[in-house]
């Protein structure tokens, strides 16, 4: 159960967070609280001693929750601690090979090769590059307006989600699909006037994360999936915050029976990862490769043992069943819209940004954790071993959060603002 | 001592190697060893029970030598072991905080600021991207002939090192300058005709790796930065291979007395990060960002850790006296040219790049694990623990390796060619 000290942050994090703030190069908007390493499940206690139920779960980073047995287990019996970095695509270690093949389990048929590196940004940017090398005539990248697909240079250019993260970047020539029906007579026009060779790949998240959550519906992929095919086009899924289980199935792809060419994975699996038949990927080496790709062998065993995790315990069925809930229980709620999800990825909408951004301030004071997402959404991603009591819990902090911020002329005050950006423009 | 129990590769290793070799779409020309965790300061063991002595230091990211005690404990007494992984720029650990502070405590006076993020290449894309996002006018980077700054479609627009890394990929603009005493003149050149404000930044490897380790002569580096400052265009100091203490100094452009307006540092930091002053950062948050960015405890935690060694056991000016040792000793081989180094950042060179290839596989089939650099280099780059008899034991590797090598028409056989790639064609 959420059980607050304190006030929000308590006095120890907000110290913290203002030393972060003055020395963090890339001060975001971070939520009121410094992590203390304890918590249980779905409950984190920050260090002032206050418990959080956590509904953002480390950016879907955290698909067991805090504490768990099983990976603790995994740390203290490694070893291979020191060095816990390998330059793994020049000195292996069987672990990688082990990741490698666990992965491909739980791939479609055919795709029968993978490669680590460090991010999801990465594993997009690598993901592109094999598309890339093997289509050295193409001229520009096609991805849905909304996406996010990281932000090094590369992944950055797919990017039509939020302007502020790609503004005053020089970025690589890319197009943009509407994230709707049209999509495919919008692709065929571009090869019609283009030429198929001049793209070099199409990429998509199946389940759309910061652009909104957005769910495409069956005809857009599919059709999308069809001229691609048509074409010769690679088509890229990336699974980086949706993939590994979380929407019910292991790749968010599933949903629609398609299988991409290239996929990516990152975030829940704690590595990243490029995903395809060997065919894709450049026939020579040194094609792509970095130091510490695929190297870090406690990421490489963590991610292991949550794949082994979510089999066992059968969690993707869980996934669905509990999501399913939580839309359900959100349809209860007044005050929001839009109620949506597959499995664990939910989100609702708010009637406007302010009324999103406070009401995510008012969670966090309130003792829940959650994310916004797109203009005017709020995510709901809690760790795949959440139950119906705490979801309940949850909602109820939600409907007592949209009841206050929908007062009007209603906004916080105090220390809170300090950090969350309650003053911010809401650019 | 290096001990050989099976030919190399062993029978288990090249097992793993050979399934890899099928799986991993990254396959780069791997060392015939598979790591087993076993293994002391400069040693490690591979999985048939071979001992290999490592002056390739996993790629400069391993500075302490293997299973390091102190480094051991950090990961046994962890508290915050799930997740690893918080997402660092929304959600603060502790550790985010103290890293950045230790980090600053070795950084020139002035720069008050870090962002921590996952990789080398990601913290050259960032060093970037704070450049560009100031200067929204500046139409190309600039950078050095045989520069390597990493793989990430941003960061590779920077490389003028092997082709092969860059040909078929689509860079965003960038001009090269010479590694030599004409830099600073070339680059005057270029604000003479396109204008200073085009340029988004000057970015310089004070060691320069990949690409041969070359060390770049005083006149080159003071004429440079003195444009830079005179024309207002950042200086960005890569230090990812060469920094934290390697080369004798915590950063290599101290050695010129120089202050870099930013400067990259990932390997041996075991955490990739940007160093700045606060007011080269954007002004306003989520301009720049990651989900892991600062967030994995463990890297933190052992990064701070090397740092405190470091410090604490005077590794800096062991590197310079065990560095001098090399080059010295080095010059007392037959058959080899050009001695170089920068405390344990040394390199020589053979006649030809299938010499050296030969070498550093001739190297490996004797116990001792080198890397090339560049056309025709073999860099040492051991780990700070290196002791003067290891060094003997190492530099007698090479003689030997040398002299079988320079045979006439010699070339390797059996199977360690299918992983170090002798018969690959050397482009």
């Amino acid at each position: 159960m959420i059980k607050l000290k304190t006030k929000i942050p308590g006095a120890r994090s907000s110290k913290i967070l203002e030393e972060l703030k003055a020395r963090n190069g890339g001060w975001n908007v971070p939520h009121p609280l410094v992590f203390s390493g304890r918590g249980k499940g779905a409950y984190c206690e920050d260090i002032d001693g206050n418990v959080f139920l956590d509904f953002a779960s480390q950016v879907a980073s955290n698909p067991l929750g805090y504490n768990h047995p099983e990976l603790i287990d995994v740390v203290r019996k490694c070893k291979k601690i020191s060095p816990v970095k390998y330059a793994g695509q020049d000195f292996a270690v069987e672990e990688h090979l082990e990741l490698i093949k666990k992965l491909l389990e739980i791939s479609p048929r055919g795709m029968n090769s993978a490669f680590l590196i460090n991010s999801g940004a990465e594993a997009v940017e690598n993901a592109g590059k094999i598309c890339m090398w093997k289509r050295q005539n193409a001229k520009f990248s096609v991805s849905f307006e909304g996406a996010f697909h990281g932000r090094t240079l590369g992944a950055l250019s797919l990017h039509h989600s939020r302007p502020l993260h790609r503004e005053g970047f020089p970025l690589l020539q890319n197009k943009e699909l509407p994230f709707n029906d049209s999509a495919s007579e919008v692709l065929k026009n571009m090869i019609k006037r283009y030429g198929a060779d001049t793209i070099s790949f199409v990429i998509l998240e199946h389940l759309q994360g910061e652009g909104g959550y957005r769910i495409p519906n069956n005809k857009m992929v599919l059709g999308v999936r069809s001229v691609c095919k048509e074409h010769g086009i690679p088509y890229i899924a990336d699974e980086v915050q949706a993939g590994l289980g979380r929407t019910g199935k292991w790749w968010a792809f599933e949903h629609y029976n398609i299988t991409p060419d290239v996929f990516s994975s990152a975030k829940a699996l704690q590595v990243g990862a490029v995903v395809a038949n060997r065919k894709m990927f450049p026939g020579k080496p040194g094609i792509i490769s970095s130091t510490w790709g695929g190297g870090h062998v406690l990421d490489m065993m963590i991610g292991m043992k949550i794949i082994d995790i979510i089999k066992r315990d059968k969690l993707l069925g869980r996934n669905k069943k509990m999501g399913d809930y939580i839309v359900k229980r959100l349809g209860e709620i007044h005050g929001i819209s839009g109620q949506r999800g597959l499995g664990l990825m939910c989100a609702f909408d708010l009637s406007n940004s302010g009324l999103r951004d406070n009401v995510v301030i008012e969670c966090a004071r309130l003792g829940l954790l959650v994310l916004g997402a797109g203009e005017k959404s709020i995510r709901l991603i809690p760790s795949y071993i959440i139950s119906e009591k705490e979801i309940d819990e949850a909602l109820s902090v939600i409907e007592r959060a949209v009841k206050t911020c929908s007062k009007s002329r209603f906004s916080h005050k105090g220390k809170i603002c300090d950090f969350m950006g309650c003053a911010l423009d809401a650019t």
